[in-house]
Parts: C-alpha cells; structure tokens; sequence
C-alpha cells in the first residue's frame, strides 16, 4: 500500500521503521531537504501548509496521514472528496488545529476542560479575571502560541491575535494519555503516562508509565477517552494530554490529532508501541494490545544551550552500557539549542529504580556540537 | 557513519530498521532489483561474488560488513589492505566459508564436531563407513549442498566435488547460540535457543527460547563459545549451530559468521536483539545485554507449495488481533514454494503456552498468492 505522511520528522520516522515490519511503501512531505524521513521513504521536500502541494501530494496515495497537525487541511478535506482515505480525517484535523474550536468540541461533548472566553476579534472585551492563560487560536506548538497573564498589568502584553483564554489550573500532575480508534470503530487505550516535574528532587521532563493515580483518577480519565472517542467520527492515534488538580479533577489541556512524544515509551515498554498502533490505524487493522510490560520511562534528548552545529552526544558510550536503557536519535545532523535529537528509554522493575535510573542516565548525557 | 553491508535480503532490512534507532548511512549490494534493502538504504544493484565489484562498493565506507556468507572474500582482504574496516575480518569468512576450513579450525582449537574427512579431489578415497553427511565444501545454503548417504549403494551418488564427509550424530535436539565479539575484544553471548521438531506433535521449524537443557549441556555449550571466541581473532556476530545427541553430546554441526534465522525470536523475546547487537559489533560500541524477558519463539513464514506470484498472507489479520505476538514481513512482493518472505514471533508465559500459541499461529496463516 502506498501510505503518504505529511511531515518528515521524528515522529513519522519511528513510524515508518516500525512498519518496516510489513510490506508498504511509504512516501513523506517535508520542507526540510534533511527531515529525518528524507532517506528512509519516497521523499518530497515541499511545503504541508501549501493547498497545492498537500493535493499534489496525495493524489496518488492510497492513505494520507499526518505527522504534525499543522497541515493544510482543506486540502485534506478535497482529497478525501476525491476518493482518497486520510487518517485522521480533515474535519477533526480542523477542529484541532484551531484552538477555539477544539474548546467547543470538548464543551459541547461534555469533556472537562478549563473554564475560557473564546477571542475571535481584537477588539473583544476580556472578561476572565487574571491570572489565566492565553493560546493563540492557531500555530501553537511546543510551548510556542501559548502565555500566562499573571496580573492585570500582564494584560498590556495580551496578544492582539484570535485566541482562547484559559482559567489556569492548579496543576498536581500532568498526564497524558493516548487513544486510537481505526475505521471499522474499534478503539484501544495506552495507559496512562505521567510527566514526572520535581525541580527538588531534579526529576524534571521524564514521562513515565504506569502513573500513580487513585481508582477515582483513573475512572475520571477513562470516562473522558469514552467521550472523545465516541465523539470524533473519524479514524486516527490522539494524544490527550491531561492536568490533575490539586482538589484531584482532571481536566483536558488540549489534543494532538497524532503521535506523541508522551508516548515514546511505549516503544519499549508495553507490548506495541504507539507507532505499531498508529500503522494500524492507517491501515484499518485490528487495533494491537497496549499492555504495559514493566516499568518505563523517556527523557529527551534536547540541544544543549550554546551548541550549534554538528550533533556529538556527550556520554552516550556510557549510556550505552546500561541494561534495559535505548538510545533512539532521529537522524538530525545539526543540533541548536532546545532542538529535540533524540529520546532514551529505561526499563525498571519498580517506579523508585526507574526514577533513579533516569536521572543518572540524564547526568551522563549531554547534546553538544563539535567545535 | 557510511555502513556498507553485502547482501540486500531480509537480515540487511532488520539491521538496518533497528539501526534507525541511531544516525548512520546505510548502503547495500544485492544482485536483485527488488532485494528487501533496496529502498530502505543506498542501494547498488550488483553480485557480491564479483571482485571487482565488491572493491568498488567497499572502497568509500567506514566499514563494510556481511548478511551472507557467500561473498568475495579475497575483494574483503583487499579492502583491510586499503584500511577499510570489515566486520567480520576476510580472514574468519574465508574459514567459515569453506566447510573443509571450517572443520579443521574446530579441529584445531578443540571445538567438538563431528569426526570427518576432507576430501579435495575427485579421485581420493572415502575411508568414512556409511552412514554419513557429505557437505560441500563452498556454496552449500539452506539445506543446499548437503546430503546423507545412507548405505554404500548410495555411494553412487556421492557429488564429486571438494567436501566434507561427516559422521551422522544421532541427533537428540537440534540448539543455536548467538555470539558476538567487538573489535575491543568484549564479547557476549545470547541464550541458547531451540529448534523444536516433533512431527507427532505437530510441532515444527519453531526456534524457541529458553531451552530445556541440563546444566551439563550448557556447560559444553560455554565451553564452546569460549574457545570460538577466543579463537576467531576478528570482531563479528556469529551463529553456531549445534547438535545434542542421544547420549548427551554437545557438537558444533556448522557456524554462520552474520545475523542468523535461529536468532530472529530476540527481537521481542530479549533485552536487546542479535540487529541490535550486530550494529554495535559494526560499529565497536559496548555490547548489548542479551537477558531474555520472557519465553519467546518464531515460526518462519515460508512460501506454500503451489503458489507462485503477488504474495497473499491469508489469515494474517487473525493473527493480528492475538496479543504479543509479532508479525515481520521481509518487503518482498513475490512468493514461490519455500521461499522465507517473513516471521512471526511470540511471547508466553510458559514453555507450554509458548508452544500451544505457535501450534495455534501456525496452522492461522499461509502464505500464498494472488490468482
């Protein structure tokens, strides 16, 4: 089968080398001559945002599906309208990409998420108190798009844009939790993965499966998955990223219509990994078991700051040496600082020995340039 | 890193989809168009027997190593003149490749094997009393260039060709162990895995892992892998085939110096698998554990009997929906009789379950053709 992903990046790359599992033909869109793709599909460097491009693109594919949500999804919508099956489909591609539509989607399906004020005209009146967040409607990615309004002096530097305006949570715990549903309707969850944050204890960006949650936790999340499952009509992996409360409610923060690097730890951690799901999504296969194998848990590889150029990791002979502990990089050359190159992933037998674990392989690494 | 691998086939694919984890440039030669490497990696069409060619294809790698045997060793030693890294050295393939060398390296290091006599002319006399094994001494593969000549009539089929003729061993079970040694001299060996062959039990060319054998069996086991180790003076990963006879023997029946089928249940069934460690035997990195996680087997996916054409799995999505168990695909588009185009593994709690689940996937799919 002819499978076209627009965008090359990692996410489409760890993609494709599981799939090299079974026998398609994979094809990428990337405007980055070097994209991580580039030298393991059919590769075309152009643009996932141009109407044009994207139809050009999918016009001979059997399935187009997406590795960043970022794409020209009316373009999607005239493929589809030609015949062509695209995974997950333009409409919840559409409702996603905008933030204030995605808000709506979750009110309107009964999906708690934070309290907002939808702003589609500049010149709209704020009527949320400060403190609260702001994303703007569209473009956010990576923690870019999105600001904290503290105090009503903060509100001079409110961006002038179409944006949702978010009560701030007070965040317990972030969690993450992915979902698939292929096209004949079955549906299969991930267990649930926590971002591990305590500056204290130098556990910082670590996200790690299963989670420490109460019975009640994981009822409230398992209700909200049934929700947005039955709620999306379309075919596709998500990744719905969650905050606990500290009076213990979870609450949607938003939702990537894609992989996720919240779930990269399932490549060694449970019995298939996100990408095996996702291939099969794509391929209207039946849905694979998820199950948790052990404990486990990812840390980022991220360009150190003052490094630019070509990528040395620092340590990594090292790391190499340890049981239970796999090195992905993503084929990237050049490193900048806050660049994501690669992840680790660690097996343990409990959550104490893979939180030590993690932070001793963390001390060890380091993404620097040579000179 | 420029990795230049001789050989295209599946065991090329599998090194080079697990080696996406890291950030080299693969290359291949295979005489075949559609060999399975040839659109994950740069591909060249040619014979990997021709001198010349393999020179040519080598001269501008890092290192250059192998997938099958079957190779222009002198083109490799000329390669290590020129100060091409090869991995394994042209010095052990040349030995491994000429099954008379090969008999006589055991010989000389004291690795147990079955009594023999080489024969390199036509005219010399066969001293050996039949029952026994004649292998060819170059170009035997897959069962080819070996037969058993049962009584002195069938003396009159004996191939008049340079081979070894080799005293039968009451074969008891039929084991395979995995070895692997970097150019720093660290080595590590993989668990012994079993080929399970009761007809009465319909059980059948399954490679499972662990094996049930006496602490007396794995002690000669050690003892030869040891003495290999120690004795093939070149970095590399290798497969010794072995035989425990009837009265409790161990023997070393033949050794591959590359990825080998029989180890093929690693790639879910052990910490790391024999891709994983074959990559980093390639490129000198610490070795990789080899602990098995649990009980695993493989079953080959073989081309049926009266099937030629566009290959059709039937019964595949079946298996698809049975947990932990791992379907792999060789990307090759056309069947015929016998021809390996993939594997599945499984993972079980047991030695029974394990055993019961590959009866079970075994008799769900075939592999035939479309009409």
């Amino acid at each position: 089968m002819k499978i076209g992903i627009l965008g090359g990046g990692q996410l489409g790359r760890m993609l494709i080398q599981n799939a090299l599992k079974y026998d398609d033909e994979f094809y990428t869109l990337d405007p980055a001559a070097d994209a991580p793709c580039h030298n393991i599909s059919h590769f075309t460097q152009g643009s996932f945002n141009d109407y044009e491009t994207v139809l050009h693109f999918g016009k001979d594919k059997d399935v187009v599906t997406i590795e960043i949500e970022h794409v020209n999804a009316d373009a999607l919508a005239e493929l589809e309208t030609s015949g062509i099956k695209v995974v997950p489909n333009s409409k919840i591609v559409k409702v996603i990409q905008q933030k204030i539509l995605q808000k709506e989607f979750y009110q309107k399906n009964d999906i708690p998420s934070p309290e907002f004020q939808a702003v589609w005209n500049n010149d709209e009146e704020i009527t949320m108190p400060t403190p609260f967040v702001q994303k703007m409607n569209t473009g956010g990615y990576d923690g870019k798009g999105v600001q904290v309004i503290k105090t009503p002096e903060d509100l001079q530097n409110i961006w002038k844009e179409p944006s949702v305006i978010e009560k701030l949570v007070d965040i317990e715990k972030e969690l993450s939790v992915i979902v698939a549903r292929n096209e004949n309707g079955e549906t299969k969850t991930f267990p649930v993965t926590e971002m591990v944050a305590d500056p204290k204890l130098n556990l910082l960006d670590f996200n790690i499966c299963p989670v420490m949650i109460t019975d009640d936790t994981q009822r409230q999340i398992d209700s909200i998955t049934e929700k947005f499952l039955n709620a999306i009509h379309s075919p596709g992996l998500f990744a719905i990223e969650l905050f606990l409360d500290t009076a213990g409610k979870i609450w949607v923060n938003e939702t990537a219509p894609r992989l996720h690097n919240s779930g990269h730890q399932s490549q060694e951690g449970n019995s298939n990994s996100q990408f095996e799901q996702m291939y099969r999504v794509v391929k209207n296969l039946p849905l694979a078991d998820t199950d948790p194998l052990t404990y486990s848990g990812m840390l980022n590889l991220v360009g150190a700051d003052g490094y630019t150029g070509k990528v040395l990791y620092e340590g990594m002979e090292e790391v190499l040496k340890l049981p239970k502990t796999y090195v992905h990089l993503y084929g990237k050359t050049e490193t900048k600082p806050g660049r994501k190159m690669g992840h680790i992933n660690v097996l343990a037998d409990s959550r104490e020995e893979l939180l030590e674990k993690l932070v001793k392989v963390k001390s060890m690494v380091s993404v620097k340039a040579y000179i």
